[in-house]
């Protein structure tokens, strides 16, 4: 199955950046939340990206889920083959990787077998060691054969292969990198170019008074990555505080020398946390608020330390609409509360490139997610 | 009860524009999470302003809540009945009509009894009416006596008084309005301040070329206003699209003037929707989104039609936090992602004045909310 397929013209071409045309059912919807995909690769349409799958990083929710519907009493062996048999079956069913229980994904690590026409911009070329930056949710996928499950990474080794539309995201692995490094700041690349974004345009509206940075979680991976950002953007104009409950990462954080301040408190518990910030920052609010905490509550932590037309930018997916704006609202605060877009252009590049220009961080991260 | 009222220090006082004095359980913490709040209003803390309670405008999901709690079979008396036991309850228990099965509150009517001191910028002086723009989850509350219910508006009369932080947004009622149509503005009173700051900032940015706003369910309410708005702030440099699902809706729209185009489409068909906003702007995504369409699933039309490095910004509380980050992630969507923040400088004030710039939508609101 590696011989060059033939491009056909899609049954929705004007709208097929998203793979529309991809969608069984509903018919022409978008592949997300599609019940099924067609992963006929055979031919392709134009704009589609064919890639020879090896691996499988499914989502860990959803890698639990799996294990936990297999039953209690099992072997690992036979768990294993318990997950195995759901995958395969979902992808069966529905043409992609997407848990119907958890609606959750993963992404794939694989090699680019042929560009169609119709793309633009394109990192890497065919024979390219590739990683998926969308979800398996929304991916057509065919497995062939399962070759290893590795329950400790949540990977599952196959044969098989995958589409990638033209407006999905993919990484090229960097030969200078340790995949299981790339892999990880990969998980977290759309948070650093934020960062940048929103430091230089704080810096370029308002005159030359100091700035000040508040990241939340930040001795977790995606956290370090935003300090380290905020500094390098705003040099010494910025002033960078990060907060962190887990006193070995608030440690780890403040040996990187990122950071202007760092105070160990529980972004769930914003009275706290507002004390915190204050005593480091003068008494002031901050201009920016990043937050970077995976655990549910963690809101009103973020709006209670962005000054008046701040901004307040959550990147966590247990982030809620309703605390934040319900939540700023409450207390009067005129403030942006932004969502975290995990994509951004020349993200991938973006963070990878930090792993060299920080071989603090780069070695940090080696240990902890090496 | 209406004597003046002494005034003492707070047991919290550096972080009491929130209220955090009156917080009994936890102790100290944020007066909306809290299980239990002080309404002793024999004394008040700096900054606190304490209103006489006329009605409380229950939260339409908490109403209906404790309509449905009270049983079936029971006649419309019974079931106030059992409503006004409820809230008594609740109020009795937590201090606060904070419905702790929803997690809803509503706002309130009353009059203006003191103002402590430490307040600054009151709209509103001693014997003003006033509407309060904070959750009742989070107002200290005390009933005396209850009046009335009018299941219908989902508000009941009472004897009572309350407190509001100086944290806590409310609005002076005009005596030029009427008070259904003035509660029905402040209902929304932030989308349309929103609007204005965003068309702003996007035609000060990037040079003099046209700039194109679409507004999902343009038709209601804050949709209204929301593109009323971006035609005032943006004149005849922005394109203005309403996309509305329901015709009625649409053809008042279009009978106000203030869209280049309306389009009939639902928002949860972001495909449609996409093709009917590339149909109105030229085959050009848009530059700002301002989403209004309160029902779940509506995320992927407004980042669909978002170009490149613009921007969504969503208003309804049925917003997915995950939908909206996932979703522009998954279609490689390099936009900013805005959480509806209810609350903004003037935003009361701002809102009601347009009820006298446009006479044309004060006559379509009092026709349908008045």
């Amino acid at each position: 199955m590696s011989a060059r397929r033939p491009v056909v013209e899609s049954p929705l071409s004007p709208l097929d950046p998203f793979g529309t045309g991809r969608s069984l059912d509903p018919k022409g919807g978008l592949p997300q939340p599609a019940r099924r995909v067609d992963n006929d690769f055979s031919r392709l349409f134009p704009g589609e990206l064919l890639v020879g799958v090896e691996t499988l990083n499914v989502d860990a929710a959803s890698f639990k889920q799996m294990e936990e519907a297999a039953g209690p009493g099992l072997s690992d062996a036979e768990r294993d083959a318990a997950v195995v048999r759901q995958v395969e079956q979902t992808v069966r069913d529905r043409g992609k990787q997407h848990n119907p229980v958890t609606g959750s994904g993963g992404m794939l690590l694989g090699r680019v077998l042929q560009l169609a026409p119709g793309r633009t911009g394109d990192a890497a070329g065919e024979g390219d060691r590739i990683a998926s930056l969308v979800s398996l949710s929304l991916t057509p996928l065919r497995i062939d054969r399962v070759k290893a499950v590795r329950r400790a990474s949540a990977q599952i080794d196959v044969e098989g292969e995958a589409v990638l539309f033209a407006s999905g995201a993919y990484a090229k692995l960097p030969s200078d990198l340790p995949e299981r490094l790339a892999l990880a700041v990969l998980d977290v690349a759309g948070a650093a170019p934020q960062v940048a974004r929103l430091v230089a345009r704080t810096l370029a509206e308002g005159g030359p008074r100091p700035r000040s940075v508040v990241v939340l979680g930040a001795g977790g991976k995606s956290g370090v990555l935003c300090a380290a950002e905020a500094r390098r953007t705003g040099g010494d104009r910025v002033k960078v505080i990060g907060v962190e409950r887990y006193a070995p990462f608030a440690e780890d954080l403040r040996g990187l020398g990122v950071c202007d301040a760092v105070a160990v408190a529980d972004a769930c518990d914003p009275i706290a946390v507002r004390r915190a910030v204050l005593e480091a920052n003068g008494g002031e609010e901050a201009d920016l608020v990043f937050s970077c905490v995976n655990v549910p509550d963690a809101e009103m932590s973020a709006v209670l330390v962005t000054r008046d037309r701040g901004t307040a930018y959550f990147f966590a997916m247990s982030t809620s609409f309703t605390k934040a704006a319900l939540g700023a609202e409450g207390v009067g605060k005129d403030i942006d509360l932004m969502i975290g877009n995990g994509f951004a252009h020349q993200h991938a590049e973006h963070s990878l490139a930090m792993m060299r220009s920080f071989p603090a961080i780069r070695a940090l991260f080696e240990k902890r997610y090496g």
